[in-house]
Order: C-alpha cells, then sequence, then structure tokens
C-alpha cells in the first residue's frame, strides 16, 4: 500500500509572488490514480500567465508546472494502463477514449476529468493529493510538475518508449506537441502551402518545424524581436518579416509579399491585435488560421465578417489537436527517429531551487525552454 | 449585329431615394458579354443594403438587382457558352474555371471579373452598357437585373434546362442557394447532427430546407419576429426560440438546450452580436458557425479567442460555396425533381413599376421574396 511521500515542490502562494521551494506532502494515489516520480519539467509561458495573476481558472496556493516527464512510482486501485516503473508523460490534456468529446472522434478535449481538474483536486474525492504542513496546496491543469512527485489522474498519463531520455522528452507534454499538431492536426496543411508563424518562440518554432514535414513551400516567420530569426530561419523559416520594418499593417505586408495571402497562419503569441493580423494575412478564398496562443482574461479578438464571408476561416487549437494517451507516445517514437527537434529548444537547466530564475530567464526571450532537472 | 436596345430598368439615383423607372439604352454585348432579356427578378436584402447606402462598395446611379432569370438576347465576339435563345440565371458570382480562385478548388469566388464588377463596369473597356439619356449608369454586381435587358460578363451567366419556370428559378440566383450552401458546401453537415439558425427569411429558411436535406436531428430556429415560426417549422425546424422570451443571452440558452451546444450555426442576419451568439452557441471541441449574413459597413464581430482554442470554428460562406456556372444549372435540376422549396419562397409579385413598393414590403418582415414580372 502506497504511503504520502515528503518532498520537495515548488509553492505559488499567489500572483506573482516568487515561488517558494519547500517539502510537501504528496498523498497516495487515490483510485484511478497514479503517483510520478518526475525526472525532468520545463517552465512554459502559461505556467507564467498563470503565475501573472491573467489566468481566470488559477487558483492559490498550487504547485504550477504541466509540461514534465518521470516514472510511475505507484498507482492507485483500478488501474490497468500502466504499472510502477512504466515512464510517463503527465499531459494536461486528459484522453479517456469514453466520454462525449472522445468518442465524438472530433475533438482532443477530453471532458472525463476536466471539472476537477479546473478546480485543483482529484475527481474520486474532489480533494488535493498535495499539502503543506497540513494545509491543502492545489494542483495545476491536473499535471503541477514543478515537484518531485505528482500524483495525476490515469487517463491523464501517457506511457512512453523508455529508451526516450526524460529530460528531452518532456517537452512533448506542451509547447512541442502543440506546435507540432497545430499543422498536422488543426491545420492539415498540405504540401506545397504557404504558411506565416508569429511569434517565434518554442511553439513558433515547433510551429516552423511541423509545417517543414507537411512540406510547406514558404514559411514566413514574423517577430518583433529579430534576434529570434536566426533560429526561425535555422527550423526551416524561408523568410523572416519584424513588423516594425514596416509602415503599413503586418497583414498587407504579408499579402502583398504572398501574391494575396497564405494558404495557413498560427499566431503563438496570445496577443489579440495579432490573432486578427494572422486572420488577415491570409488568402481570399481558403485561408485558415489558428489561434495557439492564450490571451489574457477578458480579452476579445475581432475582425470584419466580411473575412469570413470570402472564405477565410478561423480556428484554435489546444494541445495541437493531439489525444494524449494515443498520440504522445507515438510522438516520443517519431522523435526517437529523429523526425523533428525537442533537444534543440532546450537553452538551460536548473535545479528546482532555481525555480524563479529560470523565471525571470523565460521572460527575457533568450531562453526557449529551460528545463528543471529533478 | 446587336444593337442597343432602349427599355424600362429602375434606377437607383443615390442612397435611400426611391428607384425611377425609366427607359435607358442597354447598349450591345461586348467582347465576351451577353445580353439578357430579363424574365423575372426578385428582390434581396442585398440590393436593400446597397440601397441603404451600407454598403462601402455602392456605386450610384446604378441599376440594382441580381437574383434573376432570363433569356439570351445576343452575345458578343467570343461567346462559345450560350447562344441567343438559351435560359440563363445571371450569377453575381462568376467562375470562369481558369483563374488562381478557380483552379485552385478550394473556393468559388472566381476572380476574373471582380475587379471590374466592383467598380461598376465591364471588363474589355472598363465601361458601362447602361445609359439614360447619355449619361453612364453603374451596373451592380455584374448583373443589374432590375432592367428589362442586362448585359453580363459570359463566365457569369449560368445555362439552365428551358423546361424550368424562370420566375421561379431566379431564387437560385442568390438567397435560396446560398442557404443551401451554406449547409451543403460550406458546413458540410452531416446525417444526425444538431444545428440552430439564426434569422428566419429566405436565406434561413433555405439553410433550414438544407439542414432537413441533411439529415439533420435537431433545427432550432431562432427569431426575434416568432410569427416567422409557422414557415420555420413548415421547413423543417424542430424547434423555434424568440431570444426575447428569455433572460439568459440566446447563446446559454441553446446551450442549455442541446447538451453542450450545436454542431452547426448559421447567421442569417448580417448583425455582429447574432454572429457572436451562433459562434457561441456551437458545441466545445468541434462546432461550426457559418457567417452567411453581410454587416453594415465598418461593424465587427468579436468574441473571447478562448472560444476558438476550445475548438469552435468561424467560417463564413458566399453565394453558399456554390460555383455558379457548374453548380446552377445542377441545382435547377434538383428543383424540377422537386428535392427543395423554391416556389413557397415567393410571396408576392410585383410589376417593375411597383418596385418601391416592394423594397417597401421587403423591410415588413411578412414577405419572403417578392418577384417582379418583366
Amino acid at each position: 500500500m502506497a504511503q504520502p511521500i515528503e518532498c520537495k515542490a515548488a509553492i505559488a502562494w499567489g500572483p506573482n509572488k516568487p515561488l517558494e521551494v519547500v517539502t510537501v506532502t504528496i498523498d497516495p494515489p487515490g483510485p484511478e490514480e497514479v503517483r510520478v516520480k518526475i525526472s525532468a519539467t520545463a517552465l512554459c509561458h502559461t505556467d507564467a500567465y498563470t503565475l501573472g495573476g491573467q489566468d481566470p481558472e488559477g487558483l492559490f496556493p498550487c504547485v504550477l508546472g504541466h509540461e514534465a516527464a518521470g516514472v510511475v512510482e505507484s498507482v492507485g486501485p483500478g488501474v490497468t494502463s500502466v504499472a510502477p516503473g512504466d515512464h510517463v508523460i503527465p499531459c494536461y490534456q486528459a484522453f479517456c477514449a469514453e466520454c462525449k468529446f472522445c468518442s465524438s472522434g472530433k475533438t482532443n478535449l477530453c471532458g472525463s476529468v476536466r471539472a476537477w481538474t479546473g478546480k485543483g483536486v482529484m475527481k474520486s474525492d474532489s480533494k488535493p493529493r498535495i499539502s503543506y504542513q497540513g494545509q491543502p496546496i492545489y494542483h495545476f491543469m491536473g499535471t503541477s510538475t514543478f515537484a518531485e512527485y505528482a500524483v495525476v489522474h490515469e487517463v491523464s498519463v501517457a506511457k512512453v518508449n523508455p529508451s526516450a531520455p526524460l529530460d528531452k522528452i518532456c517537452l512533448l507534454g506542451c509547447g512541442v506537441a502543440t506546435g507540432l499538431g497545430a499543422v498536422a492536426n488543426t491545420a492539415k496543411v498540405e504540401t506545397g502551402a504557404t504558411a506565416a508563424v508569429f511569434g517565434v518562440g518554442t511553439v513558433g518554432l515547433a510551429v516552423i518545424d511541423g509545417l517543414r514535414l507537411a512540406g510547406a513551400s514558404r514559411i514566413v516567420a514574423v517577430d518583433t524581436n529579430p534576434g529570434k530569426f536566426p533560429n526561425a530561419l535555422k527550423w526551416g523559416a524561408t523568410e523572416c518579416v519584424d513588423p516594425k520594418d514596416h509602415d503599413k499593417p503586418i497583414q498587407q505586408v504579408i499579402v502583398d509579399a504572398t501574391d494575396g495571402g497564405v494558404d495557413y497562419s498560427f499566431d503563438c503569441t496570445g496577443n489579440v491585435n495579432v490573432m486578427r493580423a494572422a486572420l488577415e494575412c491570409c488568402h481570399k478564398g481558403w485561408g485558415e488560421s489558428v489561434i495557439i496562443g492564450v490571451a489574457a482574461s477578458g480579452q476579445e479578438i475581432s475582425t470584419r465578417p466580411f473575412q469570413l464571408v470570402t472564405g477565410r476561416v478561423w480556428r484554435g487549437t489546444a494541445f495541437g489537436g493531439y489525444k494524449s494517451r494515443v498520440d504522445v507516445p507515438a510522438l516520443v517514437e517519431r522523435y526517437l527517429k529523429g523526425e523533428f527537434k525537442v533537444d534543440e529548444y532546450i537553452t538551460h537547466h536548473f535545479k528546482l531551487e532555481q525555480i524563479n530564475e529560470a523565471f525571470d530567464l523565460l521572460h527575457g526571450g533568450d531562453c526557449l525552454r529551460a528545463v528543471i532537472d529533478m
């Protein structure tokens, strides 16, 4: 019978407060729950977004972190799909294969545990498994990987090939998978298509890599920080544009440069004005724009309806449309074959005690992914 | 050699001015142009929209009208696809089969003559073929069917089965085709799907008829005028909702009534707030909303990007995605087999001299389609 574990975790006590690394208690996994020893976890802008107080669903105190990989330490009653020792990626997007969403075949947004993960608790008893000196600490995105151990729902762990390095494939738990999937699953980009990518951070680079894999003929990278352009070109962009270099709105610049607009565009910024530009730089008649970035609470996108009536399509994606338990193991296999970049995003390594430094770095722009090795 | 024709036409001299029925001169068709003797033309809200001064592209003086049917009177040099005596529907949406748009296979927005029809002139010499006492009068939408004769581009005429009644199939030149096509071509609604239709005028009813043909399981008709509900039910709606009967926003009413939202929604109002409601009443994960209505100049749609990130898709349609010259003849054949309603939309008949009365009626709400018999 599994026992509570005392271990280190970084607690977020409130918006914009530094994280505090303390010893917490991680309870044993309940029914249909899995306790994972986290090997590595990366920082993603969504962690910073919630820590910054912009997430309307953000609950404090909590343990942030959702882009990680580890090894199953113990399993709760009824768990059949994984066992202690299995290598796993905890996924903030569950896949139960049975709910209305999963069985539709049309979406990767599983509904089985969403109501509980949104409230920072586990489904079986609506309580968290994390506590600090007796005080309950909320889970975050059903993952809470800024800790040495994490309890997650069985439907939220993807069992992966144990030969893959956990300190690399943790990136497939969010950003890299999201970018690749936005191209392959959401936009379904075809060979020869043209595309524009707004925002050249990790997700934007993963979109560029996905476009390269899809055989896109032109990949226009857009960023207001030209320091990001060398990476964009290295990843596969065919040209780079800094909106600050032009007097015209960036959508017009791209329309003019691409004989009427691109076939596909991707917003990887979370900025609603950029989302509009991304839609409007699409080609009349068929251009499709995919929103990937998460906007601040209360912000809205807008455009003239004529943009849609004349054939543009506005979409969004969450976790790149990947059905986590099914698709993440397949992504790990493709990673092992070297089909797309993963290691190359990791610019920094930290220890858990340095997590606030890592967050500072994330805001800087020189960091793609900082991985915390547990 | 064709000669100029003196005939009656209704001239729109300026925004919100009554039309004036006068004798105009219709020049012979130029190269790749066709002169059509109009047999019947219906009034559509887009005519009223331009007459109301809301169309940024609107040019005056002009001859309005774009939903018509007639017989080819003469053809200009180089015309090979139609001959005098052919029954045709003039189409505001051309189809040349050769331009970037037509050859893409992805859209019905032909680019071959758009630059000229948008300016009220013909492509071969950038001049109109209509004049009044020597003054040039602009064409409208490349059709200008509020006249006994109209010169249109060859790429804009659909040759149809001569056994079809011209005073009925004129409706396939715009509204009815648009509604049917929004369902079949743009949304591609599948059997068993659920749908909401906002605005139960002619286009909304045609959407309902299209949904019935597609085998939709629930068709929710939404209108603030409950007087339109008997027709909605007759056409195939399974339920009707008046937003005024509810305290909650209409999108929430529909989400609650349909276990999370509809699979497809259609805006047939042109109201940007309704467009937003139509998007937001769609089911998370897969719901798609199609904008059909034309909004007033300068108005914008908006929503939280989260609506798209969680899987909803925002689209629009023009002429229901039908490729005019190819698809309109096929629609006429299907009409002759009785597959969908057409005659049932015609609530009023007028003579050309009564056209201002017909416009007044259009704003009333009791009129679906008023047909002017030439």
